[in-house]
């Protein structure tokens, strides 16, 4: 085996109430990546397209190299590994894109070595780099772009993922404005106290998701998917939020809020036919005041990363 | 019909980290009660026993007495009833014992008028019952009494109640210490205010282990079993309660939190014979301070409140 190519999928995380513990994963958009064996020491990013030019080529300092490095220390692999990335989604948009290139290149390297680590067993590899990228590791990206399907993080410490059985029907759109927030500052407004009050609606609505998820109860998803806490912040980051997300529910949307740490706004349906008419209603929103925006609409994928090729 | 006699079974509320979301049902203790047609005008109480002469007989200031006139006065009822309560279990013991009146007190009665609400639909009336005890209703007590297992109240308003299909082998045990807390004052010694981080780890929590009951996953159920917001206050208020909390644990118990507002522990085990151990386990603790106690050893119970005979 020379050469390996795979793929791992966009995410939405902070599914609503669910912040840092709820994530689920979308058919497409994802990222590529190629793995090789090469004569050169160490991992090498010898490419990488689809990001103008942001991201670096270091790859000690970029996610998917620190990811293969992290994980190449820790089966004690010293072969020379070349990268080649093919970003196939927005950077810096709330779909997961740092989480997505972690993902890809443990994937792929791994697969490349003969698969010496389960796929699940990956995954802290793929939290090491993105903890580059966004300053923290937050596994309700990473988790389901490895995993597929909806993804509870029980806990960080000891890092506790749950795989959520989930219903066949649900539907994404995710709706992508051309603006760009950064993670640390999404985060840096958020504020570190909250009401008691506001804290218990907020459980009260991760247990009712995660139940729906679990009963493939729509209506249950449908009245879980709320925020209290985090939402009413972000979204001042936002243009239009409000109008965009009743825009969605008028559409027939189950619901909607922020993707990620923003901009994107995700809605969930319970069919293509309504996802599509989710993202028409959305992007007409924006449209109205001349912002750009991409729709992705895509089932929720069950399966994760994969591999595409083995050369 | 004349004469209905029906039973309402003890709830442990505030699961771990589901506080005010959370609760499930005991097989015993519980309420039993008497309702009949009278020859006198509205809703009189006629004996009380088991509440050492605490609880008043004035049916409008009763728990059970208020539950039963919001009931009448909803369908329209004016036949005088006569309501017999015997109660079960110690009060203000943290085992829902308000809620248990409440509930065995419209089950009665509505069977006793001919079953003109379905089960479900007396739980309104219950928690205004309820809200007379405790000066707030909160139906983590009344909605498992009255359904059984456990269920998960996802909103307060608009009310929405969702009983969680559960595993078979979960045992409780819960240890009831002769000390008296209030439920108002264990409430208002809790923070109004809790960090960000602090609530993000209970909400994972409350999903793990609704995730848990779902999928019947034991080992989730006890990882999940955890709250780092409410215990670390209220157990000021109850004795030794982490050498009871860590000997619970040591015999076996997948988890062990306070049940309710206290000062009643609880633990959950995946079998009898450890939940007896476990019983065995806190009370011993107990004992060698010199404080009394009572231990209730059941299965979760799965089908709440119910009619036992009519006449």
């Amino acid at each position: 085996m020379r050469e390996v190519k795979a793929f791992a999928p966009a995410t939405v995380a902070n599914v609503a109430a669910g912040f840092d513990v709820l994530g689920f994963a979308l058919d497409s958009p994802g990222d590529e990546l190629t793995a090789k064996f090469s004569d050169q020491h160490g991992v090498r990013i010898s490419r990488i397209t689809g990001d103008d030019g942001r991201l670096p080529l270091d790859s000690r300092k970029n996610t998917a190299g620190v990811a293969v490095h992290a994980l190449l220390n820790h089966i004690g692999e010293t072969r020379g590994i070349e990268l080649l990335l093919d970003k196939k989604m927005p950077l810096g948009s709330g779909l997961g894109s740092s989480a997505a290139s972690a993902v890809v290149a443990v994937v792929a390297v791994n697969a490349l070595l003969g698969e010496p680590l389960s796929k699940r067993d990956l995954l802290p590899f793929a939290l090491e780099g993105e903890r580059i990228a966004c300053g923290s590791a937050h596994a309700d990206n990473a988790a389901p772009s490895l995993l597929g399907g909806f993804v509870l993080i029980r806990s960080y410490t000891p890092l506790d993922i749950v795989p959520l059985p989930m219903p066949e029907k649900l539907h994404a759109t995710v709706v992508h404005p051309h603006i760009e927030i950064q993670t640390k500052d999404a985060r840096g407004i958020l504020k570190q106290q909250v009401s008691l009050s506001n804290a218990i609606t907020q459980w009260g609505n991760t247990a009712g998701l995660v139940a729906g998820i679990l009963m493939s109860d729509y209506g249950l998803i449908s009245r879980s998917l709320q925020d209290v806490i985090v939402e009413p912040i972000r979204s001042i980051l936002i243009p239009r939020f409000y109008e965009m997300k009743q825009a969605a529910l008028d559409a027939g949307a189950l619901g909607c809020s922020i993707s990620g740490s923003g901009p994107s706004l995700f809605a969930l349906s319970d069919s293509m036919e309504t996802a599509h008419a989710v993202a028409r209603a959305m992007t007409l929103v924006l449209d109205n005041i001349g912002i750009g925006s991409d729709a992705f609409i895509s089932k929720v994928n069950q399966t994760g990363a994969k591999v595409l090729s083995i050369a």
